[in-house]
């Protein structure tokens, strides 16, 4: 299978002293590779996989996980390896909400199908590949795990297995189990995708799958701001405004993301369930009051069920369920409470 | 191009008294098929269509047009011709809001871009079919143009066309332009079956642009209601409880449509644009509250907007877009309040 990033050289003993250059040189960094032992939800076995990770932050500081949605990696934040933007830079670095003069992000890229043996994987099994990869580390107690949409629900996985070794979980935009509407669309989605793939158009099946994706991440208001124009005729052609919007992040997606790997995270989405009564771990859970994809009711549901004391905040945005990537300056304060304490 | 409904032949002068046999004998039923003359929108000048159209009801009563979705026809009734029943069969009969007794209901086949030499089609090329067919059979006076969904699109560019004629409309689940973020929904669905079509899949394609209109028709508490279970495997595959529906639905839809027709009507919803300020004809207005794809908000802006009097109500249901199909008990009193005093 190919996999979306540049595949590199495993690096079972990469050395924990690559220091970041556009970075604070304060800055320790490691971006390796690690092989870890995991016993696949679905699978036959205990399994060893390559974990591909970023272990970046003040020296001997304590350990946050931080993960995002299924097309996001582990450069959370510009490194030395990678000197162009993370995914979340406006939340990662020094001085920032999640603070890299005080804290130690550790963030690895998903597990796939490829990686498991074809099987189906499970948001269990990218925990269990973090807990396994902090062992390896020798990463005893994880202070916070961050999680964001997919990575909310391998925080709640990680949450109820490996409670011991975590201090707290912040959970944005992401519950318990998907809702069966966005499982609906996330399938049409698949289906899509799989149909490139039996009729060899996979790029122009990925593009699909990707601005339908999209139409379930941002909100009606969004769209009605931006694109509530009329038809005009082009090349021939009528076009109406949003489609030109569509497509152009269709074809970006394809540039950096591959469909076989697009089809496990999307499942692995809809095959996620965790009792919200075996999290024991306190909580801070971060909604998105127009994100249609996670409707506030199922965190509302999951704050008054888990095991520990949770709060809920509730994020005032149009950005839908990319709240959390476009409301910098909403979500860094809550961030920061919800941090409050780490790395002291 | 293809047409969904098997092609009859032409009959530009059909007689006006075959009865209905499964409905009342006291009935008439024309459904023929009738050439008009149109102008279409984005055309080269007038040409002749044919217009498959249904009319009946009790002899000598006055005519009300009803219009469905894009996937609706003209058999709004089961029929002499068509002995199935027709697709608001619970609203349109002897004794049903839209009462055959007294009054005859005229309903025609969208037109598609076949019919126009490949241009694209607009809603006022078919509510001037509708005028044009009604000239045809000696209609001086629609009574009222019901119209749902796409219906009620071709409704409002009718009271706008052709006010003279018309005595009030009826509008449920559809505004005077479509909202960019169904835009941008439809937009994927158009891709997906071009998709088809270019690449020689075209009923799997069909058949996940339908499953993905569904997924914008129903709301997401009727969703969570039936298929909130969890993934179970069957065959050596996880499924998961919506995907067996979803995949019923677009198998359904691939055995009675056509892809070309589903693209043309499509496109013809977001070219829809109708200034409510040019609609001189009193209105009664019909939203369902979970209605995604037409929200609210917009109808709320209708009725602000146009230039005669307008009520707005509002029917409470979990089916989203389909309320208009699925709120048979509901709809009917706001059908037969709004229609009070037509047949007399």
């Amino acid at each position: 299978m190919t996999l979306a990033i540049a595949p590199e050289i495993a690096e079972p003993h990469a050395p924990d002293a690559s220091f970041a250059r556009p970075l604070s040189t304060r800055f320790t960094c490691q971006r390796a590779t690690r092989k870890v032992r995991i016993a696949p939800r679905f699978g036959n076995g205990p399994l060893d996989v390559d974990v591909r990770y970023l272990w970046i932050g003040a020296p001997g500081a304590p350990t946050l996980v931080v993960q995002g949605g299924i097309s996001a990696d582990r450069d959370v934040c510009a490194s030395g390896e990678h000197v162009a933007p993370g995914w979340w830079e406006s939340q990662v670095g020094a001085g920032r909400a999640i603070d890299l003069e005080r804290v130690r992000v550790l963030a690895i890229d998903w597990l796939d199908a490829g990686d498991l043996g074809a099987a189906p994987v499970s948001s269990e099994d990218q925990a269990d590949a973090l807990a396994a990869l902090a062992d390896a580390l020798g990463i005893v107690r994880i202070e916070a795990f961050v999680g964001a949409s997919y990575g909310a629900m391998v925080g709640l996985a990680f949450a109820a297995r490996h409670a011991a070794r975590l201090g707290k979980l912040v959970a944005l935009a992401g519950a318990h189990r998907p809702h069966p509407l966005a499982t609906a669309q996330r399938a049409v989605q698949r289906g899509i995708v799989q149909l490139g793939i039996n009729n060899g158009c996979i790029d122009d099946a990925l593009s699909l799958a990707r601005q339908l994706a999209l139409t379930t991440y941002r909100s009606g208001e969004e769209l009605a701001r931006r694109f509530g124009g009329s038809a005009e005729c082009r090349e021939g052609r009528l076009r109406l405004p949003v489609e030109d919007w569509l497509e152009h992040q269709g074809r970006k997606f394809v540039a950096r993301f591959d469909a076989r790997r697009y089809l496990a995270l999307s499942e692995s989405i809809d095959l996620h369930e965790v009792d919200p009564r075996a999290v024991r771990v306190p909580a801070s859970l971060i909604g998105f009051a127009s994100d249609r994809l996670v409707p506030l009711a199922d965190l509302c549901e999951l704050q008054q069920r888990l095991a520990a004391p949770a709060s809920l905040d509730v994020v005032e945005t149009q950005y839908g369920h990319d709240g959390f990537l476009k409301e910098h300056e909403r979500v860094a304060p809550l961030l920061r409470e919800a941090l409050d304490g780490c790395g002291d």
